[in-house]
């Protein structure tokens, strides 16, 4: 079917339904920023494809709404299919429900109030909230339907089957046992009557397969397995299609006392829950919701087990310094390669072929399974594109020349890594290049060097990385620092470093990323990025409070292109704090090169002179 | 009455009510920081003359929660009163709503529901919201109710009736006519149906003054007038005591078409109110919500009076820096006094002696009205305790050595002043005060120093002002800055610098606190704080976004002690900053001085040697 067809047979069903508007978010049941193929029924209905958008539909017109990251794309993929692009980061752009708002009176059918139809399992209950309560204050309904499964039945791609892994403790730090134990005692404090029957609903990918101590392959880049999950005082079920559970998978799933039942039972098991349901409704979806019997207490709260699972124990944390120096490995390799040999005898490059080198430096790598998200190498302007990704056939040729950006990162079976470097490949340097170069590490040290009490949140940091660019009039609109899972996805929450107000307060064992940015469009992006991780600061002797301190350890082990450094903008400070890093990165990495490669690592780590 | 006969007496009202439980808080009806005596309720049947604070009353029992800096206080005036201190900035410390969980089924009389009566006058509509649910959650419930009324006759102040002065849009910079318009339109955009009727109830008393440019002196330290008001389309209600209107009153409000009815009669007008009705639930009290008929709209919304106020216009922001000058001048004539004569001929200071000769000189400055605050005189050790409050018959000698920490204010007729200075009165200098002194003044110059886009709020700012001393394991618990209004209170929102999360962006014309400080315990307080106000920055070449910036221009001027600063801690920016203030400061106070003073004065903003 084109476009226009999948349109029209969409506006008969909502006829037939009753459904005067409806709206196609692109998300999956689970709350997932990678998604399986099968639920992208966004993309599917628009033949849009990029991977943040939303599908509002009325009887007689289609539009879509994205951001600016998508709007070339958009326009040229919604060309003839009759989609109206709503470009959602201009400031005039209305919101999907302010639209409905202005449009609602239009859109009525013989007057009748509005309904909007909306799949529940697409939505968070939040989410699901918020749109209900908008669209029922301007008099018009929200209906769960699901009108899409009737009609994408050609070619849709199944629900991935791949099979469930075991996770060793040896590599989690802690076995499934102790995690239940302390989940069940965490959700039974939040009940509000205490003793009381309950059960935690959870639905998230990444604590899903954090809790059970299980990985898959079902989603690219996050290796999590397609599954839901009730966690209740006596048992926990794990709801999960029969044909990803092999021999080893049922031994180790009975060996913990996890019950199993089909992926889409979850439903009629809610339906016959008692006492206190528990859900966190940022993460779970309407459909569940939905499904908890109107008798139970219902209590949205913040998941214990995102909380819980944030704070990464001394096993994960030493895991991700195993993975760092395997990364670290990887990338000397291309570095080096990419200064000797990329270019030789008139050899030509492209970001692709950047990026597929890259890729086979990390497959040597030990416990590598596959990259922690797709790499971004973006080539002098391309690299001011923040989201930029090349393709084998739409990517810039690189020459030993002017700027590139790196973005990359694994997943280990001991860790996820994600690191960004920003190198200059040849040539002149601009004076703006150097002073854009190190506005940008000074403000990825300054947040690398932070002391601060306990209690402090990642927004209240945010600025200590922006100072000195602010102070010369530049910014940029990503943010700081981004949580990072254990071998698990390498964007996770509550924890982060952003402008946005954000209540979680840094504690110790969380990882988040370092990565400041400039983006000077047409000529260049430069960004600096290590993953660091949260440990206890020793009180100083002039301390004044009884405040307990806390301060970054960094993981990530990669030299900085110290030749785009204006050395006259650095303080003695950051330049001892450089050497330092360079020191230790020598010392942990050398030990796994060859000769050349070491040499080479010891000329990219030789000390700058104060 | 003793406070046990005062107790006695309100147990036997509460028996009377059938209340079980009352809760006296330390409020007034219009949200105000200063309060008028007669509203000091929670003092007068506690008999602790802290100015915060929280009487719980059950029958059986009495409690006072009050936070650290007056457990010594409390301590003492709770002697005999059978009133138990309940430490509120202690960790352990139950908050009201969960010592009346825990103690709920107790306090039940015959097993009833237990009642939880309060002043509605006393609680701002969030306030009481938030009572109401906690104790309704436990299955009590919540009536409003004033005991203390029938209780505190004898002796009990009048609510000030001092008159109401027309405040000269000279000063003000905007007619009433204006402002009128502008709120109206502004009140108008937050209905919901365009063009309903409506009504704003406006109730804190800095936005009465503000709105109808009028100035009392009923509360000190902020020179406003004991007013309700109610703003609709058509009309403008001014609810105030008679007896403050005088002729040239009457007929300024006259000419500004404003309605003058008596104080009390605001309730019985809000009664007869139709259409939509605002407030801002943390600002109007519960009692005049109760008082909104049933069928109105009502609609909780932050007030439009409070956002626009703190946006200064060109008038009030010339007002500040002639302030400033004013301000200026009395304090170099207090600090060259304190060096060459307080101590000379074997004469003897206190710290009131201090404060006494401070506001001597500010007496003297042009359009100078009162102080705008208590002076703070804290002398080595007393330094260190933030709200440290010296009093004619308790305070320290003050001798030619060691720390001295200023801070103080004025109201003129032009604007409000606020200032922090810490200076050493001699002795040798012990390093760790240079190394404060200079962490704090670093902290201080960063902020005032900074860029940043349009957008910015103040929480994101704050780490700017510690991120030095948080380097060398200090920090401290207070806001680094606050709002400040013009010839108004001292501390305004909605604008401030503090960790807390605050969603409000700093905006051109909002004035701010600079004031870090460090509280070292028995030794010193070092505090310095400048006023300064938001105004655009040029965008520079180098910008890579479209963003709007903003930085600040210092309103106060008042040299540092240079002598205390740590020189080697300082950067070549940092002391480039210091002496142009020096210079700006001699610039323009240096004229309004005598030959001696300005001598003095060039003394103490001699340039600093990069």
């Amino acid at each position: 079917m084109r476009t226009i067809e999948k349109l029209a047979a969409l506006r008969q069903a909502m006829r037939e339904a009753g459904v005067s508007v409806y709206v196609v978010p692109g998300n999956d049941p689970h709350a997932s920023e990678y998604m399986a193929a099968h639920w992208c029924e966004m993309q599917w209905l628009s033949g849009f494809n990029g991977e943040s958008g939303t599908m509002v539909v009325t009887l007689d017109r289609a539009l879509l709404w994205t951001d600016s990251r998508y709007y070339l794309q958009a326009g040229i993929e919604l060309k003839d299919s009759t989609i109206e692009l709503m470009r959602e980061s201009d400031i005039d752009c209305p919101s999907i429900t302010e639209w409905l708002t202005v449009n609602g009176e239009r859109l009525k059918v013989n007057g009748e109030r509005l309904t909007v139809g909306v799949n529940p399992e697409m939505f968070s209950v939040d989410e699901f909230a918020d749109l209900k309560s908008k669209v029922e204050s301007q008099g018009s309904r929200v209906k769960s339907i699901d009108l899409i499964k009737g009609l994408w039945t050609e070619g849709r791609p199944a629900i991935p089957t791949d099979r469930v892994r075991p996770y060793s403790a040896d590599f989690a730090g802690e076995t499934v046992e102790s995690k239940l134990a302390r989940m069940r005692k965490l959700a039974g404090e939040r009940l509000m009557v205490k003793g009381e029957r309950f059960a935690l609903i959870i639905s998230a990918l990444d604590e899903i397969a954090w809790l059970f101590n299980i990985r898959g392959r079902d989603v690219e880049y996050n290796p999590v397995v397609i599954a839901y999950a009730v966690l209740e005082a006596d048992k926990c079920t794990l709801f999960v299609d029969a044909a990803k559970i092999d021999s080893p998978a049922q031994n180790y799933l009975d060996f913990n006392n996890i019950d199993i039942r089909p992926y889409e039972a979850v439903f009629d098991y809610i339906r016959g829950l008692k006492g206190t349901v528990l859900f966190d409704g940022a993460r779970v979806n309407e459909a569940l919701y939905e499904a908890i019997p109107e008798d139970c207490q219902k209590v949205n709260t913040k998941s214990p087990i995102l909380i819980d699972k944030a704070h990464k124990n001394a096993v994960e944390l030493e895991g991700e310094r195993i993975a760092m120096r395997q990364d670290a490995v990887a990338l000397t390799r291309f570095f080096l390669w990419l200064e000797k040999d990329a270019f030789k005898d008139g050899r030509t490059q492209t970001e692709w072929t950047l990026m597929e080198k890259l890729h086979k430096f990390r497959l040597k790598g030990e416990n590598f399974v596959e990259e922690s998200f797709g790499t971004i190498a973006g080539y002098k302007g391309n690299g001011a594109i923040v989201h930029y990704a090349a393709t084998a056939d739409k990517c810039a040729e690189v020459k030993p020349e002017g700027m590139l950006l790196l973005d990359s990162g694994g997943q280990y079976l001991d860790g996820t890594t994600d690191i960004t470097r920003t190198v200059w490949l040849g040539g002149r340097i601009p004076q703006q290049a150097k002073l854009d170069y190190t506005y940008v590490l000074k403000g990825h040290i300054a947040l690398a060097r932070a002391r601060f009490p306990r209690g402090t949140r990642g927004n209240q940091l945010d600025a200590l990385a922006k100072q000195y660019m602010w102070e010369a009039g530049i910014t940029y609109g990503h943010g700081t620092g981004h949580g990072v899972g254990h071998f698990l996805g390498c964007h996770e929450g509550p924890q982060n470093v952003r402008t946005d107000n954000n209540p979680t307060a840094l504690e110790v064992g969380h990882i988040i990323s370092d990565e400041p940015g400039i983006y000077r469009t047409g000529e260049w992006g430069i960004r600096t990025e290590n993953l660091i991780t949260v440990i206890p600061a020793k009180r100083t002797k002039a301390a004044t409070t009884e405040d307990e301190w806390l301060q970054f350890e960094t993981l990530t082990l990669c030299f900085y292109d110290t030749k785009l450094i204006e050395r006259s903008l650095m303080t003695e400070d950051e330049i001892d704090w450089l050497n330092a890093y360079h020191v230790r990165v020598y010392k942990e990495v050398a030990p796994l090169l060859n000769a050349e490669e070491r040499k080479f690592l010891a000329r990219k780590c030789a000390a700058l002179e104060i």
